[in-house]
């Protein structure tokens, strides 16, 4: 299949089928846990058969390296991206977070599935090791933001960064994609994440 | 065995071979994955025979039950304390969310294990009925503390509960012991539910 690659391109689209293919295993990874879903499953799970889908994937550790691409690729562009601007750490850090939340929202099945990656194979090491970097380019910007005055003294960076992205990653577990309500979510997430709940 | 029954009592401390038993069966759920563990590997890590396992112990079935409750009569207890207290609702959802810090970082393996459950079973189903139970008195005490005033208008209880939650649970990700970090650590958690990370 002309310009199909093993991965897809940052922006490209790649080919329907193997669109499909990865779409489909997600969800079944997702639903039944990676280790219990087979790639006969995966098939028929799509109305066909087990060969053409061999046609396209090598197997189902190529499936799960995509889906993890596709979810760090997205967080890693969000990076960045905030680290790019010209502007205080405390708006780049805001910025990140919002655009986290996006990413979450549009990659839901992706994210959810790299969140529950536990570095059982190599693929899921390196995932792991991806996720640190990430963490760790989080905590930079908080640390930044405070030496530059815009955090409160006294908070452990890491800690801060945790406990963002623990909110962040729980939309894993609840969150329903509906119109507009992405855009919403992420001022909720850094609202409460800069000045709280409590009224003032 | 004399005063020993299926679930531990409230305050009481079971009988030293269940808590033993209960400890190996949940550190290797959690290392492993409930359906991967046997009973068999649960009485080995603990260098006893399986027959003495089941001495005790009906099954992985109890196994599982026991740690949920264990981790789920800690929350509700949190919340029954914090819903007792005669105070305005945004101090007692501080009070709730402080205590459920406390809880997992006390109860670390059995949250972890219970935040796990993806209902496949009937006893996962009630443990996730019994979640969504804590999580709508969570979402109420937002509710009534911003009807006293206490949290911003404009802030969805129900969303605002849950990233309250999603940092609190995300210690059981990267949570680890150490000499006066639970209390250090449910301040901060309070801290950035109420106020935020922003200097002012």
């Amino acid at each position: 299949m002309a310009g199909m690659t093993d991965r897809p391109a940052r922006r490209g689209r790649p080919g329907h089928d193997v669109e499909a293919v990865l779409n489909a295993a997600v969800r079944l990874f997702n639903a039944n846990g990676y280790d219990f879903t087979s790639m006969f499953e995966i098939a028929e799970s799509l109305g066909i058969t087990k060969s053409s889908v061999y046609h396209h994937i090598s197997g189902k550790e190529q499936l799960l390296q995509m889906a993890i691409d596709r979810a760090l690729e997205g967080l890693v562009e969000a990076a960045d991206e905030a680290e790019a601007m010209e502007a205080p750490a405390l708006e780049r850090l805001e910025q990140l977070i919002r655009r986290s939340v996006l990413v979450l929202t549009e990659r839901l099945e992706f994210v959810t599935l790299l969140l529950r990656v536990h570095g059982n194979t190599a693929v899921e090491q390196q995932a792991l090791r991806r996720r640190r970097d990430f963490d760790a380019r989080v905590t930079a910007l908080v640390k930044q933001a405070q030496a530059e005055g815009g955090i409160r003294p006294g908070v452990d960076p890491a800690t801060a960064a945790r406990l963002i992205f623990g909110m962040v990653n729980s939309l894993t577990e609840w969150y329903r994609p509906r119109r507009g309500g992405a855009a919403a979510l992420a001022d909720t997430v850094t609202a409460l994440a800069f000045d709280g709940l409590r009224t003032r």
